[in-house]
Formats: C-alpha cells, structure tokens, sequence
C-alpha cells in the first residue's frame, strides 16, 4: 500500500484531494509543507499531495519555493472545490448552537451564512478546520458546531448541520502529487486520473524560471519562445524576488509533455534567454472534483 | 484632516502602511475589504489602504476583484516588510511566559523561534494579531504574550519581549491607496511618497484584461503592445476564470504613466488584441518601510 503526505490533520481538504488522487492509499499528516516534501525526500513516504494555487488566495509560493530547493517531480494534479459544512454532534440542531470555531480564514468565507442564520453565535477561532471539527467531537456538547470539510464530518461522526455554507462558490484549489524523480507517474493514481487510451490526453508541463541579466525584454522573448511553436500556456506568474530589485522569477504552465520535440526545442531555447530553467515535471491534465 | 479606511482592527500591520502613506490622517478600521471598498465609494473615506500583494502568500485576488467590480483608481503604494514581535504587558519576562496567541499565519511564521525559546508555551489562535494583542494587554497577566505588530505594541502599551521572530526574514506586503477616480493622487500622501522634483520619478500603471475569444496566441500579442514599445512591466499574473476553462484574466504592471504618448498607443493597441481592459490607474512606485 502505498503512504502519501498531505499537510494538516485528518480531515483536512488535503486529505480529499489525496483521496481523490489515491484512492485506498495509506495518508499520512504532516505539520507543515516542508515536513512532507522532507518526507518524500528521504523515502519515508511514497508521495505528497499539497496545494499549489487557489481561485480566492492565488499561488502557494511556499510550495514553488520548496519545489525549487527539492529534487521532487510533478505526477499528477487534482483541483478541489472547497466546501464548508456547518458540523455538529448528533442529536444538535441549528437552533441549538452557540459556538461556531474554525479557522479564520474558514470564518470569513461564511460570513453571510453566519450573520443571517447564526448572528448571535460566540465565534471562536481555530488552528485548522479539521481540528475544530475533532474538537467538537470530543467535547459531545449540542451547542458547539465547526466549520469544516465532508471529510471531517465523515472522519469525526458529526452531523451536517448546512452544507456549502460558504459565501463564494467558485473557491477551488489546485492540488499537485509530488514523487521523487524516478517515481512512476501512473502508479497508485486514481483510474479517473490516467490517460483513456481511447482519446488523446492533454498533457501539462510545469516549469520555473528567472530573468536572465543584460537580456532586454527577457519576459517577452522566454514567452516567444513558446509562442512561436505554437504552444499554448495554461499559468504565467511573476514574482519579484525580494531582495533583487527588478528581478523576478516565473511560473510557466504550458500544454504539452516533456517528451514532445517541439517542447524539448523549445526548452533548450528557452535556456538561451532565461536563467535557472527548472523542469518540474510534465503531468495530466488533472480533474476537477466538484 | 483626511480619513482612511483599511481592513482589521487598531494596530493591524494595515494600519502601519496607512500610516506610512498617510501620516496624520484618521485611521478608520472596517471588518472586511468590501466594506473598505464601499466606504470609499459611498465618500463616508476619503481613501481606502489595502494590501493587493504578499512576498511569501502571493496576489490578494479578492482586492483584484474587488477593483474589478468598484470603480476606484489606485493613488500611491507602499512595501512594508511584514516583522512579528512577541508583545506581553509590563513586567513580563520571556521566561514567565506560559501562552502566546496570534493568528494561526503568524503563528506558523514564527514556529521556529517558538519552538526554541517557548516550547512548552500553549498557542491559542486568534482572529488577528491585533485583537490579540488588545486581548492581551486587557488581561493583564503576566503569563501571556501575543505575536502582533509594532503597532499593536505601541496602542496598547505592551511591551516587546522578542523582536522580529518570524523565520522568514523576505516577508513583504504591498498596499494600495485607492481613491474615488476625481480624487487629488497627492493630497495627504507622506513627503516620501511624492515625487521629488529634483530627479525622475518612475511611475507604475496597473491594469486588468481578459483573454479575447479566438486570438490564438492571445497572451503573447498582448505582452507584445508592451515590448514593441519598449515598455517594462513590473509584473504580469495570469488567473484561470473559474467556471470558463481555458480562459484568464491578466494583472499586469508596467512601468509609466498613463500620461505618455507611447502607454496611449499600447493600451489603444492592447484594446485590439484582449477584452475587457481596464486601467486601475497610474501612480509613483512606492517606498519600502523595513
């Protein structure tokens, strides 16, 4: 069986993006980014599914950093939809709570919901959504319920008080699986997460760069180079690297895998016009879980 | 005297670039971004000062939204460096200290300096850093310490026992100072953020656009109205438009003012190759507080 990390504590809503990437899998928590990517590293699990981007809250720089410090590919990607669920012990009921907790971040996206259906609720803020959902569950109290994830509910026995109670439906993030180099892409993956053989998958390849000095229009001659073979980009970002006024470095998505020509020629001219190419991974196309 | 909203409580790193932007105006806290936004328009403010960008967390997109949907225009900027001080009331001493609490980011920021000189501190979240702080001070017990800003430190009196204890010293938060679009750029701005006469200010000019349907290479022409004309740009981020696969919106800063006649042809350029451009105005590139 396979073990994969994921950031936070059972529950979490990177524990359903792994779920979603590896069904049956052993999942294995980690306090922190860095505690899994390490984890990878040196082989004590097999992968690490952690988040990348979100529609609301933008790219996970920590992530692009720790990807740029750490020798791990891109096998696959999963984009989430975030639902919040007002949970609760069995036998509560809306009238009856008192107390909401949950991150604050999980708060503020239920805003609306709290204000109209809970406006004299004593809000107490938490760690993580899944831990408020634990903590909830532990105290058996009918008054206290937590915003928190389906897979929370399911993990701590609770009640689904009101789904999706959240104030901006189109809130999704996109997770990545990371492997070591020579990881077998396909292994493990959810069957919905692999190529039909029946029709053509669409492949993505993920890269960082920085701008080259003494290179004038560096950011429009290392998009020209995918420009002018035809290759269409998914994700361009820049990111000022502090310190280096001026300086920036890319995130490039673009379509296509690795082992494509028109790729390899473009990546070699890619070279000649931008600084610290790194390749990390060329992947499917991965779905979106609703 | 001017009055200017940000988002948070007293004592929230907002109100310290507010204050770096604006010194001597009143400060005037709003729960959330929308509310600051909406003030503005409905001049109950004169300004409204935001944070649109984080050196480790990336794009605010709601403020992008935000800007989107309002129509308010960008005055001036300003890069604050993001320091954590762990406060306590008078009297305390680091080895008194028994629990700290903060908001869960600020907490994770600073898990290294925690886990060396507090490791068996209980770490209670907060909503913000400066409630924490405000909590703190009302207690009054010695055994208590928040992590918060200098700010917060300066309101309520508290002193600092540990400077600058966050792990990751790159920690920058760009604002904005966004106006009503009839709004006087310079009236109540800090002498720093002006433009002195003796040399050449560098002016910034935001925009947002979308990609037009059936431009192939549509990304690629649109950089290219900026590079034909030699125009730099400071930053470019693509967005996908969740529920429209395959489209996104741009943010893109380049360097000049809206005024020049070359900025003129390239926007009158860029009308032809991408869909709904909107210019979030133009303004002189803001100073670093440290």
């Amino acid at each position: 069986m396979m073990r994969i990390a994921f950031q936070g504590e059972i529950g979490a809503y990177s524990e359903e993006a792994l779920a979603a990437l590896y069904p049956g899998a052993e999942k294995v928590p980690f306090p922190s980014f860095e505690a899994a990517f390490d984890a990878v590293v040196r082989s004590d699990v097999d992968r690490a599914v952690l988040p990348i981007e979100n529609s609301l809250f933008g790219s996970v720089h920590q992530n692009y950093d720790l990807l740029l410090e750490h020798d791990l590919k891109i096998l696959a990607e999963v984009q989430l939809r975030i639902r919040h669920q007002l949970l609760a012990v069995a036998g509560a009921s809306l009238g009856d709570i008192r107390t909401v907790t949950s991150h604050p971040q999980a708060i503020g996206q239920c805003r609306s919901f709290l204000k109209k259906h809970l406006p004299d609720a004593h809000i107490v803020p938490a760690y993580d959504t899944a831990g408020a959902a634990k903590m909830i569950a532990e105290a058996g109290d009918v008054s206290s319920a937590a915003i928190a994830s389906r897979a929370a509910a399911s993990e701590y026995h609770l009640q689904t008080l009101a789904e999706d109670i959240e104030s901006n439906h189109a809130n999704y993030t996109r997770f990545l699986a990371l492997g070591r180099p020579d990881a077998n892409a396909n292994e493990g993956l959810a069957q919905s997460s692999l190529p039909a053989s029946s029709h053509d998958p669409t492949f993505k390849t993920s890269l960082l760069y920085a701008q080259k000095e003494n290179v004038p229009g560096g950011l429009f001659k290392s998009l020209a180079v995918f420009a002018l073979r035809d290759i269409d980009l998914f994700k361009i970002e820049s990111r000022p690297l502090v310190g280096s006024p001026g300086q920036y470095v890319f995130y490039l998505d673009l379509k296509g895998h690795l082992d494509e020509e028109p790729i390899r020629h473009a990546l070699r001219h890619l070279e000649e016009v931008a600084a610290n190419v790194k390749v990390l991974g060329s992947f499917l196309q991965g779905q979106t879980v609703e």
